[in-house]
């Protein structure tokens, strides 16, 4: 027997999805992202200047800062800010974000300025790096298009779309999109990051218990290829519509 | 001529206020407070523990933590959490929220427990410090109501409301509840807490340029202490509805 | 009846005021002050460079740091360097130093030129932040005095005086001038920083137990009004005699 | 035409391994691992308490540290003692090697205690990550087999080896196990860490440039499969000799 | 032709040394001493608990810590509280004032208490790490004579005295107790500190430009001999003094 | 009857001295020394810059870093890096490495550029200083020997060896070369850093229980002196030999 998901979820079924977008009004993008529960606001910052790495080379950057509000999960958690230091988590989530998202922008094309996206986790209920990509990429998305808009960029440094899912064995059975309980329980736990065309950008699997087998990664990546394609749909409605007031 | 505001607002009018209960549903108290556009998320995490100087004491503790995402403001601020410590100002903004909410709150009755005050700027426009004692003081009751309910206390400690708003005068004109640009301009800031009962909890009066009169003292704290009332009627408005689900 | 103070001193009277001026010999301006037991040491440090944010404005800056010696109390406190941060109170005292000095200088008069004044609390009575802004200023005085005779300055950048005196009400009575028994016993606790032409220039007023009232804190505003007249007449007085060697 | 590899080595390779036991004189267990010019030092201390999560739980505690000499690598980087603070690679990478380590670990069989892996690079050339796994389990079998013959613990927590390599494309050519200047060149970078028995414990792939196809990966998890057992035919090639003086 | 001393001072003279008891109130031992222009205040503070790897051990503990004023120096310096550490060389003073104090107490004598000596630099002038330990050690004393007194300890802990003074060699010349012009150009620096008996307890000679010789070494202890000699007839004749009002 | 040492060694012997060159393969110089079972990796880096104070003085400079693995001691102590700080004692250290290094270095000749000496102990028992200073002077040494053979300085900065040794006195007898269990039970000790030549660049000696005499600290110096004479040969013999492959 299987396990029983929240609402009787299929186990191939994302959550319900959802895409906010100028849910605030001063960044050049600003997504309230939600993959149920889950719920992550998303900033895009553009600034005209570029890291030291960057300087002098016509290169801009794209980076990521990630945080959650210490009262986002089931108990409350020490602030960071208060604590002085990032966690270990943290630091490995904003990398993460960061790299995902730069696989998919022409640096060039950009020019030399960053775009910093803030993902501040409002509430947590499992996959909050996955939402977080996500929603990233639409924020990022808007910003870019402010960016065309005013002549800043010639053309667009997005040369694709990206999304992530996290997937997991769960007594057994594969599961799309791990929500909290789920993923407390699951003896693999895996997110994929992949681009609108369907290409690898990371795969982070972990065991949690026992190992796991090549037959079992087969079927979490492909359980995370279809789940993506439906988010990248979900960024691409989003993107459709006008842009609402702040 | 006096100056001209947003929107044709009255010098004495605050901004619209909205304060949204149970905004996220994993804190014991959770309101997105809004004035004007400036909205903090405000939870309240009640713990089984108190901090060293009242342990055996038989009394709780109330305390607050403020936080600013690095994007609710017009530039990108550096992230505290990254840098490695909280502002001053920060620290400043923090332990004015908790002293304002332990004015009301009777710490025998409370018993041996902590109740958390996050309080979160999702978007700032002003007024962030008195939103955020407006808005906490809405999660607190929230918070204690779910303690009388499970009889984890006898009685409220609850022994009044509290609420906040900041006056100033710009170019000669006293303005209640000042949004960012009336701030930035204004040469004499204050910010004042008031009980329910028409009490004076906190005045903080600042001169910005040239130093101000009593006279004008006096109109600051008519205009905050009108201000204040109809806040709490807001408060006790918004309390009256039925508990919203999460 | 009313609450007997320390060596039957009046409600309304300051404790005895003195200001040493160059205690110590390298610093600019360096005065003792003392208000009763309350000893601090502020120096007022020249410097020709300015922070980031005043760079290329023709302007200067002023600003403090306040420390506590760790046995400067009843009983011995941490040593901030050696804990490695600043408390939230130190960083508020001295943002508030900071603040009250700068309300009475031409920073274009001054040029482009730091003053630092650095307030170090010797011995502690109570008082300490507002015996560090009334000494402060004599330091700053001497240091303008310099920049004057050394032709660095054309005129002075002074404006006005500032002091400034606590004021609280204790067991139903208003007193001046707090010393630490009866600020720890206070149900109402203000600072009050003022001009020597009277103007205020920060008013912060804290209720310690139950909020007050209107018409205590007219009286209180009253006493501090009173208090730093005699305060300013001390400065005045300091700053009548001769420099003595250090 | 595909990349030339150092020495001609080929694509399937592993650079040479070798498994230095007892290095150091003090620790449980201490093992020089060097792949090609990579070197690290990996010592294993035994400590008779656990983390508080663990407390009372009867189950004990493995984890790993890492720190890179400031001068292993080709150009003298921070000290992140001196800096004051662990950069967010150097925690990745000590959380990833005690998520290895544990998979392969009876915590309950272990009791309560902690055993910490200190990894240590004294020269980096590609792969220290998989190269302190691989030899911290070696280390982490000595301690292991002290506590075996001390009596301390009545049968062996390790349930099985654990081994890591690298492995990426670079011009097109999958390679195994690579070194830094392939590292650096490379479009696709995957570690991956297994058991003894062939299960995935970790597989972090990451698209440096272009992302990666289905097919791509799966050669790259069949070249790192193949490695890895030959890197857990060498730790127990290395445990089957009798331990050296120190 | 040798070096010409400030005021015509000889070779081999001290500064006028002051020791200044009960400088402060608070502290159960509290002296300003002066070497010259040099002035520490030292500050003895009892705690009736010790640091962990003395408890249970029926002894105490003595130790120190040091600091200087922003504004001791001609020119003004970091605050250590500010910059959120403490330099090497603030660690390596108070290291050895602790080392030095403990070499003559009796810690079974004290009993498990801890005695923090406070070393604070208002002004400087060359020699502060030699002030403090000789005006720490009257301090302390003073706290001792409060312990017995009390019946808190029933013998003292002291055993004998304590007194330091820097020698160096200035263009060819030995001089005793050097102030900060001397210390800036000498080639040989030297820190001695002895006790009442002529013992050595610290001796820290460093080559600030070329290697000394054992002859050099050799008269520079001779002057630091003499000098701590007379150090110590001035702490016993400031100890036979009756101890002032506050 | 005196103290009897590990393996019958002499008072006045040293432990076995080893000098292993490029040790490691990428630092200009790198040397791994041992003295008995001390052991302590030492690699000088060359940079094309200087620190502030150096900037366009025309000199260069010479500075050292100091670090224990957590398990090269008998119990594992906290990493540095993960505490946040360097202890007091490190700091002392690198501050006396660091010094005892410039002392033979002819900074002027060096030309605007900074050799860093890291010094990392793998494994302790005692003496870690001074085996450190022997073996950076080689590590630098070699480092040198690259900057004369590419011609990037016309002649050698270094005028002198320096080496250094530790001396004390165990139960009576003065011993030369403390290892371990002879330093925790020593009444005195002494580090003594001295040039080729015979001169003294540091001496610093403790007091560890009851004061010592002058003619205590004439044996330890003669000890020490002749230590450090062999200590010198052992270095040169070291650099007679052909640097070997790395």
């Amino acid at each position: 027997m299987s396990f029983e998901r929240t609402q009787g979820r299929a186990a191939d079924a994302l959550r319900p999805v959802q895409l906010q977008r100028r849910y605030t009004r001063h960044a050049e993008g600003s997504v309230l992202v939600s993959f149920g529960h889950t719920r992550v606001l998303c900033t895009a910052s553009v600034e005209e200047r570029v890291p030291p790495h960057k300087r002098g080379s016509g290169e801009g950057w794209v980076t990521a800062e990630y945080g959650m509000l210490p009262r986002a999960t089931h108990t409350r958690g020490d602030r960071e800010a208060a604590r002085g230091k990032q966690s270990g988590r943290t630091q490995e989530i904003q990398r993460l974000i960061g790299r995902s998202l730069r696989c998919v922008v022409d640096l060039a094309a950009l020019g030399e300025r960053t775009i910093t996206l803030d993902c501040d986790v409002l509430q947590a209920d499992g996959g909050t790096r996955t939402a977080a990509i996500t929603g990233a990429w639409v924020a990022l998305h808007d910003a870019v298009t402010g960016l065309l808009a005013s002549g800043r960029v010639a053309r667009s440094p997005l040369r694709d779309a990206v999304a992530a899912v996290s997937v997991g064995i769960v007594d057994g059975t594969p599961l799309l999109d791990l929500e909290y309980v789920e993923d407390a329980a699951c003896d693999t736990d895996m997110n994929v990051v992949m681009t609108g065309a369907g290409g690898f950008v990371e795969v982070q699997g972990t065991a949690e218990g026992a190992a796991f087998s090549r037959a079992e990664m087969d079927r979490l990546l492909a359980l995370a290829d279809a789940g993506i394609r439906r988010l990248v749909e979900a960024q691409r409605a989003a993107l459709a519509q006008p842009l609402p007031d702040a």
